[in-house]
């Protein structure tokens, strides 16, 4: 153990971040922006304003201010449960032999069990200001879902969440944790909206899918009074919440005189690892430092590595604004063996551009990989992962075995989003030696790429 | 909020305590020694080192000692998820409306959930070191085993585990963390051992109780080379390696010049309420502080406030030591409505005496009333407490609403023991309104009475 580096680094209430931090202020390609579907022409903001509350609007189209400040009431809940700690992973360390430095930020340590509740927390405050009643929105595997409820019941605004009916079904507790936080849920596709109802009758025995109750979350939204629809990943106001955590994985570290040469987090919208990368990528685009930047995404589901960067509907039901961004079609659903998150068929149009300009690297993963990464993990760290925080640990763990071949002694930062109380089922499959991978032919994939919107 | 206190306070890791706290050696009314089953005579370290570990012995007897020193390879691994925060609820505070001041010390903030693991680190620890192949237990809720079976995963210890069956089929979701951890689970009672087939045929359709575990445990440990037994509560041994909790609150609110006027803590066996009340209480009997310290149990399993104070079996298979304590009996199964843990039917000779001895009172809940505390309490403090950890929530309300009425500003300390994470059968039965309440009544209680040995 290093004298001088504790096991876990906790900042202080008083070092909590005051302000996000806009990567897209700092990009010199910025992101594509949203373009309405109809028409083709970039969303305005009075377009955006009966979808999103003002506020968020703002940030969704602001390109230009590097830094955003949280409002007082936003930071007071964050020191609920912020700062998160940095973890030295001695423990890991040791059991790979390794001579890398493996640190990770740990996001798990609140009820929601992940990072979500950043930018929830944010959205909330942003729809109680402006007057409204309530949200509506979508949730997968449910720490999204969790999140906004908790936030809702933090500020008093009612929570209307559709949950991919697989889920609903699969995971009981997390919709109970919901309604424990006083959110309704309902599974989707359901009856309650037209596209719910449309899909139901062309897919009777449909699972569900994230694009499909975006749709349905967005169309409760646009016709009840009082209402706006929040999402928890993808759009670029979520990456500036969820700066908060590269914000305080730099501070931490530069208080202790660390820099990582690698930074790791896994990636299915992008909330986690534009979050996460924020304060790094943005030193990387200013030329000083050149960090290693790895997104980790499921073979299952690869966006990233195999998708096309291309304007498509971020919804099944195709109600939302068209994004550019490297995209599997709005109709992929990931096969149904695939557990955990990390299943949109996207990636963030910020995360897009950066990938696209060779600012960051992509690689994916197959579960049985990621699951024995998780149960490596979880063994001598104490933490059992996510499914989805164990993507990134597994590619952690294959550079921490390069740099025990090559003798080299890299810090390597890993996003650990989350906690895997709610994934037992998958944990079950794995320990019974039942989980299966699937890696999506090039033909599955062509299918998704030929209903691309014609631009 | 108070400028001067943060909203959650970490001590640093050199502020780790170094040593467990010893009530006994300060207790002025020993707790009365085990008894041999048979004879009736004090169990001698001989007779208990075939049960459990040599050093475990030595601690369990150990009436003299006031400070005993944490190994540093405990401390190393304590320093994974400690020291645990000191919470101010201030949320809660605000929305009670009580100028009391409420902190909770939390004990959630590992994958076992809950305190648990900070016995079972230092049992796992002592039994490697004596050389052992592995040991086993009995968990009920679960908490216990998985903490168990996540100490043995870092040792290299094998770890068996039997679990009661309503809860081994009720909580799936414990059961695989267990086996995540390499440790295998059996749902007692099994044919795997005498006493749970002698058991199974007596009781066909039982679906178990802790007293019927432990017995098969015992069973097992004695019947295998290189195994011991280990227990996760009601010892005294684990009432001392639990005192990191008290001495670390304790640290924590003595650096920012904080004395607690009430200590709150819910009480099954007394593992957590023994290690957090340890130096308040030595406090209190030298005539330094006279806390308020408060027991709270299940109305259902009411061993403090209804029991007998008596020598009584440790399990239902009569094969333990006798223990002096307030029990309902060995046979004493709380009704099957009663959700979480708590159940045990009697409680820590050590608490029993102090109880005994008017240096702390008890307090029973019913259930429907402590899941209000629990869904109150979540909703602020964006925690979801253990059904257990909501026994002492539901009485530290109680009394800051006291406060209210009466405008004192007393200061209220709470174990908040661990989450709530896979408790959600129960949060749903509150949730739809179909949780109940049970009360035993006299008849019900005196059955066990009347069960108790002839000393």
């Amino acid at each position: 153990m290093d004298k001088n580096i504790p096991y876990k680094i906790y900042l202080e209430e008083k070092e909590l971040p005051t302000a996000w931090l806009n990567m897209r202020a700092v990009m010199k390609n910025k992101p594509a922006p949203l373009l309405n579907p109809g028409t083709h022409k970039e969303m305005t903001f009075d377009e955006l304003r009966g979808v999103f509350c003002d506020e968020l609007v703002k940030q969704e189209l602001n390109n230009t201010d590097e830094f955003i400040t949280i409002p007082q009431e936003i930071l007071d809940f964050y020191k609920m449960y912020r700062p998160s700690p940095l973890v030295r992973a001695y423990f890991l360390e040791k059991k790979l032999g390794t001579p890398a430095k493996i640190y990770y930020k740990f996001e798990g340590n609140n009820t929601s069990g992940s990072h979500k509740l950043n930018s929830a927390i944010a959205q909330a405050y942003y729809a109680k200001k402006q007057g409204l009643k309530g949200v509506t929105t979508e949730t997968g595997a449910g720490q999204w879902g969790t999140a906004l409820s908790m936030a809702c019941s933090y500020f008093g605004l009612d929570c209307k969440v559709y949950m991919v009916k697989c889920s609903y079904e699969q995971k009981p507790f997390r919709r109970e944790v919901m309604r424990t936080y006083g959110a309704s849920v309902t599974p989707s596709p359901s009856d309650t909206t037209d596209v719910g109802r449309q899909i139901l009758s062309e897919h009777p025995g449909t699972t569900g899918s994230l694009g499909c109750a975006i749709s349905e979350a967005v169309e409760t939204a646009v016709k009840s009074e009082g209402y706006r629809y929040v999402l928890g990943s993808v759009l670029s106001q979520v990456l500036l919440h969820q700066s908060v955590i590269g914000l305080e994985a730099k501070a931490a570290m530069d208080k202790y005189g660390i820099s990582p040469d690698i930074v790791v987090g896994c990636a299915g919208g992008g909330s986690n690892l534009g979050g996460l990368i924020a304060p790094f990528m943005t030193d990387k685009i200013r030329g000083i430092k050149d960090y290693q930047i790895i997104a980790v995404e499921p073979a299952s589901c690869p966006s990233l590595t195999r998708g096309k960067y291309a304007y498509d509907f971020c919804d099944t039901g195709r109600v939302c604004p068209l994004a550019k961004m490297y995209t599997l079609g709005a109709d992929f659903i990931p096969s149904a063996n695939h557990a955990g998150g990390l299943r949109y068929h996207g990636m963030s149009s910020v995360l897009s551009q950066l990938f696209d300009d060779g600012l960051m690297e992509a690689r994916s993963a197959v579960q049985t990989d990621v699951f024995k990464a998780a149960v490596t993990f979880a063994r001598v760290e104490g933490i059992l992962p996510a499914p989805e925080s164990s993507h990134a640990i597994k590619v952690a763990i294959d550079e921490a075995m390069k740099c025990k071949e090559t003798g080299e002694a890299k810090t390597i930062l890993i996003g650990l989003t989350g906690t895997g109380y709610f994934d037992l089922k998958a944990y079950e499959a794995y320990n019974n030696g039942t989980m299966t991978d699937y890696i999506p032919t090039d033909a599955d994939l062509q299918k998704g790429f030929d209903a691309l919107p014609k631009m």
